[in-house]
C-alpha cells in the first residue's frame, strides 16, 4: 500500500507540465486534432460539464468538433496530485475573459504514446440566466398572494400567456419587439398568483407554439437534463426544462397537439392538458383555437394535482377502468411500447386490451390541416409577410398554411368533428392508456418530421377529442418516456387523482 | 511505464465501493465527522465547486461545518478509473431532488487509515438566477436602441434606479412590496438605453445603499469571484458582482461614501464615481443627497470610458500631474499601500509625494453625521417604524440617525463645507492617487466596523469634496485592491482618459 498523494507529495513526472500546457494551447486555438490526441482513446474516457457527462473518446471528439472552441480563459491556479510516474490529477482554476472563474479537474495518464487525459470535469460560471430556457426571470418576477394552497410554488410561464407589466414574446424576437406591455394577467395566471404561487419567469416556447420539438431558431434549445444531448420536447419547452432543472416547480404551458405531453414524456415529468374549453384562454395567444388547451408540468403527481385543485371545476364523475389499445401502443417504438405496457402492468395489473380500428392517417391530415388553417387565421396576417423572421420549420408550416383554402379548412373541420364524436364514444367512461409520445427524446440530428408525425398519431386522439390527458413518467432503456391517460371531457380531476395513484414512487 | 486506466481496466480495489457509499451516506446525513474523515488530511486536499476551490483539509472542514448539509440527491451513474490498488478516480452523475443533474469527480487514495478523497470537484445545476446578485434578469430585461455607441453592452442596474415597468427594491423586501411600478426610466438609464446598451437586470444593493460591505440580510452576499470567500464590497454589490461574473458588461451604481470604489477595489474592477451633481439623479433613490453620485463599474478601462463618453459633459481641462500623499497611503494595510505605490511607480514613474495634514477624524465624524442626518430626512419616516424590517447593521445606522438633531446636521454640514473647500484646494489642478479601500476584501467574519471606518477615511475625500474618482484594479498578495484617482470637479472624462493610460494591460 502506498500512501496518498496528500501525505507524501511526489515530484511532477517528466512531460506532464508540457502536456498540460499543450492542452491549454490547443484548447485556446480550438486545435481539435491536438485535443483529440490529448484525450485518451477508448470507451472509458470521460468529459463532464454543466451539459452532462460524455462517455468515450468518440462522444468527446464529436462534441469538440461541433462546439466551435472554448471560452477564452487564463489559468490562475494549478494544483497537481501525483499518483505515480504515470498518473497525476491536475486541478486548475481558470479566469474567463468574459468574467468569472471556473475549474477544471483532469486525470492524466501516460501511455506509450505520451500523456493523455482519461477524465475531465469542467466548470465555468453560470450565465445570468439560461437564455435557452428563459426570456425573463425574477426573485420572483411577480409575487403571488403570499399565502394560499400554492404558496411556495414557483411558475415558469410559457411566453404565450399575458403577465401584467410584460410583453408576450411567443418565441419570436420580431413578435416580441412589436408586442404591447400587458396590463392584465391571463386569467389562469391570475388565479395561480391568487392561490399563492409566485411567477419565477417567462419561459421560452417554440415559435408561436407550433412545434413538438422544443427547439427555437432564435433562443436555442433548452436542455433536457434527464436525457443530455437530446431535445427537450415542445412547444412548452422552456416551462418543461425550467421544471426539470429545478428552476420552477410548475411549468405553465399549452397543448394543442401534444405540447405538454411530449416535453413531459421526453423529460420524465408529470403533465396535464386540460379538457378543451374547460379553462379560460383569455390573455393566451392562440395557435389553433379549436384544439388549444391550458396545461402544466411538474416533477411529481401531487403538485400536478394541487394546481388542478385550484384551477379545475369538479369532475362530472366516471369510471376508473383503464383500457389499452395494442394498435396504438404499436405506434410507438418497441422500447417505449414495452415501457408503457410494463408501467401499466406494474401499477394496475389486469388492464383490459381492446382493438380500435381508427383512420389515423385521415385524422392526422385533418388535424394538421385544421391546425394550419386556424394558425393562418390567427397569425397569417402577421407571419405571411415575415416568413424570413421565423425559423425554417415554423416558416415552412406557415408557408403551407397560407395555401389552404376555406374549403380545405371546412373539410378538415368536418373530419375533426366526426373524429371527436368517435373518440369520445370509444373512450366513454373509461381511461385510455397510450404512450405520450412515440419515442424517447430524439437527438437533434434525427429525422424530426418522422418523429413528429409518429407522435402526432398518438397525441391527436386527445387533441381531436378535446379530451383531458395526463402524462406520467416512466423510462425505456434509461431514458424518460411517458404513459398517457385520456378520459372524457371534464374528467381532468379524475385523471389527476389517477396520476397520483398510478405514478411509480 | 504502466498503461492508462482507459486502456486496461483494472478491478475496483477492495473497500473503495464501501468508502464511496459511506461518503454518500454521510453527505446526505450531513455527518460532518464522517465527511472530515473521508477527506484526506493535510494541506493539499482539494474541494472545488461553483463558489471556488478550497485548498487543504482545514478549509474544507470549515466549509462543511457551516453549510448545513448538501442538497438531496441520488446517484444515477458511476464511473471508476482505477489507477492502482490504492488510487482510483470516481466520477458520479447525480440527480438532485430539487431538479437537474450534477457531477462529482473524486480522486480516492488509500492510506493506512483507509480510503479517503484527496480531490473533489462538485457541480450542481445553476439556479434560474443567482438571487444574491440579481432581483430580476432578462434577455434582455429592457432592450436598448439597437444601435449606438453602447450597442452590445449589457447593464446591471443597481436596484435604486427607476426602470420603467419595474419597482425599485432598494435592497429591502418591505420597501419593494410597497414600491410603485415606475412609469419612466431614471434619466441616466434612459440615456444608456438610447446609446444602445441593453438592461440585463436589476442588481442587488446593500439596504438603501447604506453600507460598504456588499452584504444583505435578505438576499445574501453576492459572490466575489476574484476573491472567493470574501465579501464583494458595496453598496453597488450586485452591479459589481454581475460584472465580475460576466453577467453584464457595465454595472450601474451609486457612490455616496465609496459604494463604487470599494466593490471595484475588492473585485478587481474599474469604477468611476462622478462629480457630485454632474449627472441627473432623477429616478434615483437618495441616501444622502449632499454626497450621492452616479457611477459605474466595468471589467476594463476602455468600456469605463465609453460609458462616460455617453453620459458626461466635456472636461473643463486641467493638468495630469499625479500626487501621492504618504499619510493617506498609510491608512491602508501595508500590502495595499505597497500595491498602490507599486502600481503608480510602474505606470507613472517619478510621481510627486506630498504630505497633507488633514483632520480626518473630524471629517469622518462630519461625513457620517451628515450622511445619517440626510438619510433620516430621506427615509426616517419609512424606516423609523420598521427597524425590524431592516438588517441589523443598517437598522443600527437608522436608529442612530434618528437621534441626530437639526443642530447636529447643521454642524456637520459646516465641517463638510470647510472640508470640501480644503480638499478642492489641495487637489487643485492635479490628480490625487490613493488606495480605493483600506484593505483587500475582508472575510465575512472580520471586524466590519473597523474595516468600514478605515476605508471611509480614504473614500470621504472624494465624498466630502464632491469630486470625481476612478478606481483601477491592482493586486496585493494575489487579491484585488484598487488604485484611486481623484481630480477637480467636472474632470471626470480626464480621469477616464487617465484610467485607460494608467491601467496595467
Amino acid at each position: 500500500m502506498t500512501s496518498g498523494p496528500a501525505e507524501t507529495p511526489r515530484p511532477v513526472p517528466p512531460g506532464l507540465v508540457e502536456a498540460f500546457r499543450e492542452y491549454e494551447r490547443a484548447l485556446m486555438a480550438d486545435d481539435v486534432e491536438a485535443l483529440d490526441r490529448l484525450f485518451a482513446p477508448g470507451p472509458t474516457t470521460l468529459r463532464g460539464d454543466a451539459e452532462g457527462l460524455l462517455v468515450g473518446h468518440d462522444a468527446i471528439a464529436e462534441f469538440r468538433g461541433s462546439r466551435g472552441g472554448a471560452p477564452r480563459r487564463r489559468i490562475v491556479q494549478t494544483h497537481v496530485q501525483v499518483v505515480d510516474d504515470d498518473h497525476a490529477l491536475v486541478v486548475a482554476v481558470t479566469e474567463l475573459e468574459r468574467g468569472g472563474r471556473g475549474q477544471q479537474t483532469q486525470l492524466w495518464a501516460r501511455s506509450a504514446t505520451g500523456w493523455a487525459v482519461t477524465a475531465a470535469h469542467v466548470s465555468v460560471p453560470a450565465p445570468a440566466l439560461d437564455t435557452r430556457v428563459w426570456r425573463v426571470v425574477g426573485d420572483p418576477l411577480v409575487p403571488g398572494a403570499g399565502s394560499g394552497p400554492l404558496a411556495g410554488e414557483t411558475l415558469a410561464v410559457k411566453d404565450l400567456y399575458a403577465v401584467a407589466g410584460h410583453r408576450v414574446g411567443a418565441g419570436n424576437p420580431t413578435w416580441l419587439a412589436q408586442a404591447p406591455v400587458e396590463s392584465e394577467h391571463a386569467t389562469v395566471v391570475g388565479r395561480l398568483l391568487a392561490a399563492g404561487a409566485d411567477v419565477r419567469g417567462l419561459a421560452r416556447t417554440d415559435e408561436l407554439a407550433w412545434s413538438l420539438a422544443g427547439t427555437n431558431a432564435h433562443s436555442g434549445t433548452p436542455p433536457n437534463p434527464r436525457a443530455p444531448g437530446r431535445i427537450p420536447g415542445g412547444s412548452s419547452s422552456g416551462s418543461a426544462s425550467a421544471v426539470s432543472l429545478g428552476h420552477a416547480t410548475v411549468g405553465l404551458g399549452t397543448d394543442t397537439g401534444g405540447s405538454i405531453r411530449v416535453p413531459a414524456a421526453y423529460q420524465g415529468l408529470h403533465g396535464i392538458r386540460t379538457t378543451h374549453g374547460l379553462l379560460p384562454r383569455d390573455g393566451l395567444l392562440p395557435l389553433a383555437p379549436s384544439f388549444d388547451t391550458v396545461g402544466w408540468l411538474t416533477r411529481d403527481a401531487a403538485t400536478l394535482r394541487r394546481v388542478g385543485e385550484v384551477l379545475l371545476p369538479p369532475s362530472p364523475g366516471g369510471g376508473d377502468d383503464l383500457v389499452v389499445v395494442p394498435s396504438l401502443l404499436a405506434l410507438a417504438t418497441p422500447e417505449v411500447a414495452a415501457a408503457v405496457e410494463g408501467h401499466v402492468d406494474a401499477v394496475a395489473p389486469g388492464v383490459a386490451r381492446e382493438e380500435w380500428d381508427l383512420p389515423l392517417d385521415d385524422w392526422l391530415d385533418a388535424f394538421t390541416t385544421r391546425q394550419g388553417f386556424e394558425a393562418w387565421q390567427a397569425h397569417g396576417g402577421w407571419a405571411g409577410g415575415r416568413l424570413d423572421a421565423l425559423g425554417p420549420d415554423v416558416a415552412g408550416r406557415f408557408r403551407h398554411a397560407g395555401t389552404l383554402s376555406a374549403a380545405d379548412g371546412e373539410r378538415a373541420a368536418g373530419v375533426a368533428a366526426e373524429a371527436r364524436t368517435r373518440i369520445r364514444d370509444l373512450v366513454g367512461d373509461r381511461v385510455l392508456v397510450l404512450p405520450s409520445a412515440a419515442s424517447v427524446a430524439p437527438r437533434p440530428r434525427d429525422d424530426m418530421a418522422r418523429v413528429r408525425s409518429a407522435t402526432l398519431r398518438l397525441t391527436l386522439l386527445a387533441g381531436l377529442g378535446g379530451l383531458p390527458a395526463v402524462s406520467l413518467p416512466t423510462s425505456a432503456g434509461g431514458l424518460p418516456c411517458g404513459v398517457c391517460l385520456v378520459a372524457a371531457p371534464g374528467r381532468d380531476r379524475d385523471l389527476l387523482d389517477l396520476a397520483v395513484r398510478l405514478s411509480k414512487p
